[in-house]
């Protein structure tokens, strides 16, 4: 379900969603069937089982720009096979990036320097997400060695979150349409929590290549690559690997998750839930004294305070909700599981109406975590 | 345990075992109880379980040479990683690679080329495995940008095996204690084939990092970095991870296989049973008119025909084994199993006789094989 448990025993509302594969809810029993049935015939051997055969044509299938699919294990592995096959479909070697996004901790796009030459950053060029001027000076910049525009589905990040703009998805797909470049839409956080279909078919932009993980087997570790046609050849010439990468199990289990992505609301109910959270987190908050906004699709509700450019009212809520089992980021979005009803959205709820009460009271004396500042650059 | 079935039915007899990582028998008991106790407690869930920290107890308990360690999915992720903390402890660039070896498919290591620019090969120099004179040619070549030595736990490709030597790993060593590089050595393939501590302990030389996954669960999707207190720093410096890494269901099926590597047999049982395998295949294949050499670890026994340079015997043995539902790579050493019997050596035995027969009265008619070839770069 939405529950976890910590070695104390202490139970959680668990908002965190395991960085978001837990889609379906943890355990879900259609999904850990197909699974065990699996898994009694095989999982990772010395070939793939036919059950790659079948996702894969299920996956073209619902993805209306893919027409291959290369299976692999972590998000990671999926963004860097797409620079790859980028790379080898183009022969150039420049990536445009939305400053501040996540595409992995591969150092062709790591945030961190850490053990990562200074070379890497040459091969980047930055942008922001929806900011179409920004996107243009990029492009300049890479000139004739841009090999690929990679987005993720929406802006998601610490600060606020914001939904592709149509002008903006329209120019990434016009300027690699000009200059052969290849467009990726890398979905491993927001796939199929947005659409039933790549995240930017709610724009109606199809990507080249999309990447998934996540939520894709509910939890099962798999990651795919989805491409159009017109990168096949470069994705049969890109060596790309890994022992459990035809594992069977994790297949079976992402079968049975898609098949409850297509034949059930999931997607509306979550949607659902998160419009009634934030709208009620939002009054609560104001109660007590709080300005908060929210940003980002209503399943993925994204809080900031207002006047909190420290970021000390997100930690100290984020606190004061653990005390009492609830477990939300104190950074990232609030996300949600379509295993959750009203009853899980009513006790987070009154959880955050203590928690203004108690952050009213001691306003004055609430400090930023360091840890936090630190994170996001601010120490 | 060691049979695979195709999508016909019908039956093999698996001396490829899932790339190594079949290590005690597929399905194994003992390892699927541990996960299925595991799986009824959560897998992958928005923190780690308490068994991530009993396995890290129990790897660095087991492998002299580490102090930490870091939890992956593939082999690629934590040889990666490896680099990463080496390039972050020394502030320097270049790492040392054998000619041949194959350390995954990121771009810093790749043998391919297909979307990767040429500016990664500049941060690579080339040794022989066993070869000082070339080690310390590369080693000079690097200079002052000495950031790390990889070494496979025994040079394991498609031409012929050898176990590292004393000379040789020494030199390794003593270069990296000279330099301030970091000693690595990689066994995704030879872990726990070799030896149940890190591969090279059989020349009594300690690394400063180890990179573990394949037969680490049994099967189930973990890779792991090892690594010594000098290391600490820089990997906490370093950024890596993935949804994936802290599932713990893996973890318990590694506690398992652990327990099962530390109590039984089951190291010397292989070696037993492909030394007496290598032997009948030998004379076995001289009854026919053939002389074949036998390399590597007799665990790990890597055949090779004589007067075979385009490999066209070799290729025609597997092809021949593998109509009689014996599946042995075309290319790379035969794996054992522990889960394998002195009847399945037998079974193998008597349907390489067979395959020799067959091969010996149509011998000057045999041909390479075209895929075999552009593998090797011979095409």
């Amino acid at each position: 379900g939405c529950r976890i448990w910590d070695a104390d025993g202490r139970e959680y509302l668990d908002f965190r969603c395991a960085s978001g594969a837990n889609l379906l809810g943890y355990g879900d029993p259609r999904v850990e069937r197909a699974a065990s049935l699996q898994a009694d015939l095989g999982n990772t051997m010395s070939g793939p089982a036919p059950v790659m055969i079948d996702l894969a044509e299920t996956l073209v299938g619902m993805v209306s720009h893919a027409d291959w699919v290369l299976f692999a294990k972590n998000g990671t592995d999926v963004t860097t096979a797409a620079l790859l096959v980028a790379r080898a479909h183009t022969g150039r070697r420049r990536v445009l990036l939305a400053e501040n996004a996540y595409h992995g901790w591969a150092p062709w796009s790591s945030r961190a320097r850490a053990g990562i030459p200074r070379e890497e950053q040459a091969s980047r060029s930055y942008f922001r997400y929806n900011d179409v001027d920004s996107l243009n000076a990029a492009a300049f910049d890479a000139g004739e060695d841009l090999a690929a525009i990679f987005v993720t589905g929406y802006k998601h990040y610490w600060d606020a979150c914001e939904l592709p703009t149509q002008l903006f998805a329209s120019r990434c797909r016009e300027l690699c349409d000009q200059t052969g470049a290849l467009l990726v839409v890398d979905d491993v956080f927001a796939g199929f929590r947005l659409a039933r279909d790549c995240s930017w078919s709610i724009v109606n932009v199809e990507p080249d290549l999309s990447c998934w993980s996540k939520s894709l087997a509910n939890g099962h570790a798999l990651s795919a690559l989805l491409g159009c046609n017109r990168a096949r050849d470069a994705m049969s010439q890109v060596l790309a690997g890994g022992t459990f990468w035809a594992q069977a199990v994790p297949m079976a289990a992402a079968l049975a998750t898609l098949a409850v992505i297509r034949t059930s609301s999931y997607l509306e109910h979550m949607a659902r839930l998160g419009q009634h959270m934030g709208d009620a987190l939002k009054q609560k908050a104001r109660k007590y004294g709080f300005e908060i906004e929210l940003t980002g699709p209503s399943q993925l509700p994204h809080i900031s305070f207002n006047d909190d450019p420290r970021l000390g009212l997100k930690f100290a809520f984020a606190e004061a909700l653990l005390k009492q089992g609830i477990y939300m980021h104190c950074l990232h979005c609030i996300i949600l599981t379509a295993a959750m009803n009203e009853s899980d959205i009513e006790r987070a709820v009154n959880a955050a109406e203590i928690a203004f009460a108690d952050m009213s009271a001691r306003r004055s004396s609430i400090e930023p975590s360091a840890a936090v500042l630190a994170f996001v650059g601010m120490s």
